[in-house]
């Protein structure tokens, strides 16, 4: 009845951006991402008899409150498909992701909940069932079931049965780099989910933003296969500014981009100027990451590191998928 | 043969952005705009007999190439409109239009020159008749043969006859302020023309930013005729960051913003938020202009000189339209 597993974060060259069901997570576009080996969670999940609820530590902290109730409800539906509805569970977490990086630790945190989880209370699961498990818990997390370049299906389903993450190439098929950069102030921020539904239904952009993906998708694809740099960075950078984009059309208009995150995208957009392909994309939230090719780490770790208002830069390179630990 | 004209810039508070014929000059969607009081030009032309060729003066100096060619060009068309083709002529422009601050000083240049023109070489002109000319010179230029709130109606016919501005309220109507924020470095930027063009022609949003203006219309002028402050200063707002919104999904994307840009947006949505009615609005560039009413003058003025890289505040009121002089 207990068992750990270990996930790693992810970050989205083609942004999921938009739920079509709030409830069971279920995308309104196909979404793409790079697992990334630098940053995860490791979860441990052990089912007790003399439990009467869950316990969840967080870095060896009893957590109390929304974080506790989404973890709860999360093995609610765990325990509904072992027909184990009065089974508690003690979860131990541990998060290696910097949140002034920027990254949701929600989805490797809850890649790696639901393989210790599942394990735990005896489920035998496919990779798929698991990203399909995973996806209710955070949508993005369902991507990090797999290493590498992943792809995670929207689906048409209203039960999401059809909405899962599939692998497109795995970590070793190419070291490009990912530099999570690290502000020095992290203001308030809109949260990704209220920003999300907010473009959802209010923005006058956000039905030409679905309908762009299909064609960033198949050449994003196609670059990735050829390992074509220019042309992985580049769609993934008009991407993440096209997601931007929607929520300055948003009713009311907001942006998650503070002063150094423009400071930031002008320097990348001057290293690549200078020659050196370098490209950018940004999440729901201030943080830019820097894509680059391993010859170029010095480089551009060094560009990034001497711009004012950034602290530090940390680097990954393609990660693998859950594991059992 | 000899006559002098004032003109006033003005702000467009629903955004003149993109073109549907690049010679006429002719927009894809109407727009809207305050004449401001605080940045003119003056212009005298003086035909002579003498010349061979036009000469131009800016600012007392004698102007060759580029900006030459656009001057002498559309005295051509005032040419065979008069039926005059070797009446040559010589003009002395000075711009009250601090460039540093962000304004098109061609606004106010077009406006100024086609009003002295036509005098000068015998031309009665209605003023429609002179905002059709004017539009031809510089587009946005056709909306300061008027004062106050000014509408640039786009037309619907190939020739360009029934695009033209159409006074909405005079400048006496409602006294707000217009606040340029002179930026202490202005960087390299895309050229207006250039950007507006890639817009059209590539931007996934560029359809949809068309679609939304006949809403923004209705309700702008609703507020100016009300002189409810909030409603105009917020569609203001949220049109300029859609506007704004469509260069980020440009191919290749780009945006006018600078860091400083960002700063001083967060600065207006703070005093926003202390209570102070303060919105902004941002033409091609990174400068920022802040709508606010005469009595929050002192605060506004002391929050923006208060953000790093803000060198200087210009204030303005509504102004009047082109006059002879």
């Amino acid at each position: 009845m207990k068992a750990a597993a270990k996930a790693h974060t992810n970050i989205a060259l083609i942004k999921y951006w938009g739920k079509r069901d709030e409830s069971l997570i279920l995308p309104m576009n196909n979404s793409l991402s790079l697992t990334l080996d630098g940053f995860y969670t490791t979860t441990s999940v052990e089912f007790r008899d003399n439990l009467t609820a869950d316990r969840f530590y967080l870095n060896d902290r009893l957590i109390e409150g929304v974080e506790y109730d989404r973890v709860t409800a999360f093995l609610d539906r765990i325990r509904t498909m072992a027909g184990k509805s009065d089974a508690f569970a003690e979860i131990h977490s541990t998060n290696y992701v910097p949140t002034a990086a920027g990254f949701a630790s929600s989805a490797s945190g809850f890649a790696a909940l639901a393989a210790a989880a599942a394990k735990a209370i005896g489920l035998t699961v496919s990779e798929q069932k698991l990203s399909i498990l995973t996806r209710q818990g955070s949508g993005s997390a369902c991507r990090s079931i797999y290493g590498g370049f992943v792809e995670w299906e929207k689906g048409i389903k209203a039960d999401g049965s059809d909405s899962y993450a599939v692998p497109i190439a795995p970590a070793d098929h190419w070291d490009i780099r990912v530099a999570a950069v690290v502000l020095s102030s992290a203001e308030k921020k809109i949260l990704s989910r209220e920003g999300m539904k907010r473009t959802v239904h209010t923005s006058a952009f956000y039905p030409a933003w679905v309908d762009s993906i299909p064609d960033d998708l198949a050449a994003l694809k196609d670059g990735i296969m050829k390992k074509d740099f220019e042309k992985v960075g580049g769609i993934a950078e008009a991407n993440c500014l096209r997601m931007h984009a929607t929520t300055l059309a948003a009713n009311p208009p907001f942006s998650y981009w503070q002063s150094t995150t423009l400071l930031i995208i002008q320097a990348v957009q001057g290293l690549r100027e200078s020659g050196i392909p370098v490209f950018f994309t940004i999440d729901a939230g201030p943080n830019v990451k820097v894509l680059y090719l391993p010859e170029h780490e010095e480089t551009v770790r060094n560009e990034l590191l001497n711009i004012t208002g950034v602290h530090d830069v940390k680097v990954s390179k393609p990660g693998q998928g859950v594991s059992y630990i």
